[in-house]
């Protein structure tokens, strides 16, 4: 049974939605969940529910990291809070993943200084689902968890994250391509044209460049980017759906025909709203940490965090670090330079 | 009466679309239009429309550039092509401005070295136009004339973009800012910690670092980037809108009683539709040229060719050129160096 380290004080309405996830997840994966944070806080949310026999601790924490906190002040000054305790968790072989719903950039830099990267990753990236029109899931990395990346670094990127994409969604050779402004290599930037010699070498199915359209169009699966590119992806991917969905709402209301229109088409709304939800796809693993690390959106419900928890178990299970440090130090990767 | 060279072989159902806007053109602004292209090609489709009187003329162009023209070959092998013929008018001062839906990176290749950039300005940028919530526009640039940009140049690109959000959007102090990763300086790359340094002392409206999301929140109308990251956030939101429309459109046909709905929701779906084309806010100039230049998407219709034309005769006729030299080579702007 693996064991899961939840931040119990992560989320925008933390502690409650993370335990009514732990529930789930408890309840419907083979995983052990420890709760980590104010204990008396924890226990208060977990009393309302009936979860004897159900495989659930709680970790006491003293301390809580705030969304406002900045990643450095939450790693150097907040070292009894949930999180630094849920990544010592991990550190000591106590637990095997550590899940959060919390501070993104705390996240990421407790993970990469507390827990510590693979012996042959020179940085963590952090990997985002995006729904595809073909009905599947493009993998893009990194979303933000480095800016000014090196060609050595988006070529980790690319084998990090096939291994991710080969491992949750079950595809022998995933397409593997790099975003750019063209097809063309003489198109992209310095980074890319350097990053594309690169992946060309390596023997995962490297396609090539893709324009931003394609991160959509579902002809790839994995597009790996510097995190700068990428964050900027995501965001602006989450403010145009929040732009969308306000505006068809608007639309809506503005007529009394098209208001009865709703009414009926109700249940081709809901898909669609579900199928833009990024929280269904089950948050975004930080690969490259010594211990597996998945990290959840701020807004999670219960099932984000259980599905959160989910991908946290299966990457543990398929020994996806195994594979990514076993992959990155052979001779078949381009030693980390550049 | 502004004089507009319109590449007659430019957008992909060329020369139709593009007589056909010339003609809206023609007959609801005060502009004379010079159709150039193939001139029995395009005489044939002009034939086939009342025109008596319209001031269109046909200039001849004996090459065509295709979508699939690297912008060099372009440039270099095609000097008998609309697009070039059309850049030698406004050059020669016999057109005020360049109007083309054609292939964009030949467009910004033969305006650049054909028609040349303004004395003070390094880099010509192209501005695209973001419908926003609050149901304005955001203005973006680059997205796409330039890569591995200095911070001198996302400079220039800030004071083109605020004179041309004023003179077309009649906003008195545009709020400008630069995008990023987070609103804190320190999170950006090298390139955003530079470029916010100079921002800064600009006399401009700089309200800081912004995130993908607020491209679309209205509470900024020009946000500034690096060409490539600009270039991705356009494609990847025409990717997503096509995206979301496709799920609506499989979603609302999966049940009769959504169908009907559909039926009678239609008004609010065509004005979504509507507002999400972004054809209808009328191309995107590519500033900083010493001539007006403004480039139509290749899927232009004859609406989205006469607003483009609409946008360079206004571009002209505000003088936006010469405001643009005036600011960038008076005291008030640093230096364009780094």
């Amino acid at each position: 049974m693996t064991t899961i380290a939840l931040d119990a004080m992560g989320g925008d309405h933390a502690p409650r939605i993370e335990v009514e996830g732990a529930i789930l997840a408890a309840r419907e994966l083979d995983v052990r969940v420890l709760l980590v944070g104010i204990e008396a806080t924890v226990r208060g949310e977990l009393d309302r529910h009936k979860t004897r026999g159900l495989p659930i601790e709680i970790v006491n924490a003293t301390e809580v990291i705030t969304m406002t906190d900045s990643p450095s002040h939450a790693f150097r000054r907040k070292k009894e809070s949930s999180l630094h305790v849920a990544a010592r968790l991990v550190r000591d072989g106590r637990a095997d993943a550590l899940v959060s719903a919390g501070n993104t950039g705390a996240v990421m830099t407790i993970a990469r200084f507390v827990i510590g990267t693979l012996p042959s990753v020179d940085r963590p990236a952090l990997a985002a689902a995006f729904p595809n029109m073909k009905e599947k899931i493009s993998v893009i990395l990194d979303v933000g968890a480095n800016v000014d990346s090196k060609p050595a670094q988006i070529e980790q990127f690319a084998v990090m994250g096939e291994i991710y994409y080969r491992a949750i969604w079950g595809v022998k050779r995933p397409r593997v391509a790099l975003l750019s402004i063209g097809e063309e290599e003489a198109k992209g930037n310095e980074l890319t044209k350097e990053a594309a010699t690169r992946l060309k070498q390596l023997s995962l199915n490297f396609v090539g460049n893709v324009e931003g359209r394609d991160v959509f169009r579902g002809n790839v699966d994995v597009v790996v980017c510097d995190g700068f590119i990428g964050n900027i992806a995501l965001k602006l991917s989450e403010g145009l759906v929040e732009h969308i969905g306000g505006m068809l709402k608007k639309a809506i209301k503005s007529s009394v025909a098209s208001q009865i229109g709703y009414a009926l088409s109700k249940r081709a709304f809901d898909d669609f709203r579900k199928r833009t939800d990024y929280s269904e796809t089950g948050g975004a693993p930080l690969l490259g940490v010594r211990g597996i690390t998945v990290i959840g959106h701020g807004r999670s419900n219960p099932n984000a965090i259980k599905n959160a928890i989910r991908v946290a178990a299966e990457l543990c299970r398929l020994g996806v670090n195994e594979k990514i440090e076993q992959e990155l130090s052979s001779a078949a990767a381009v030693p980390a330079r550049g």
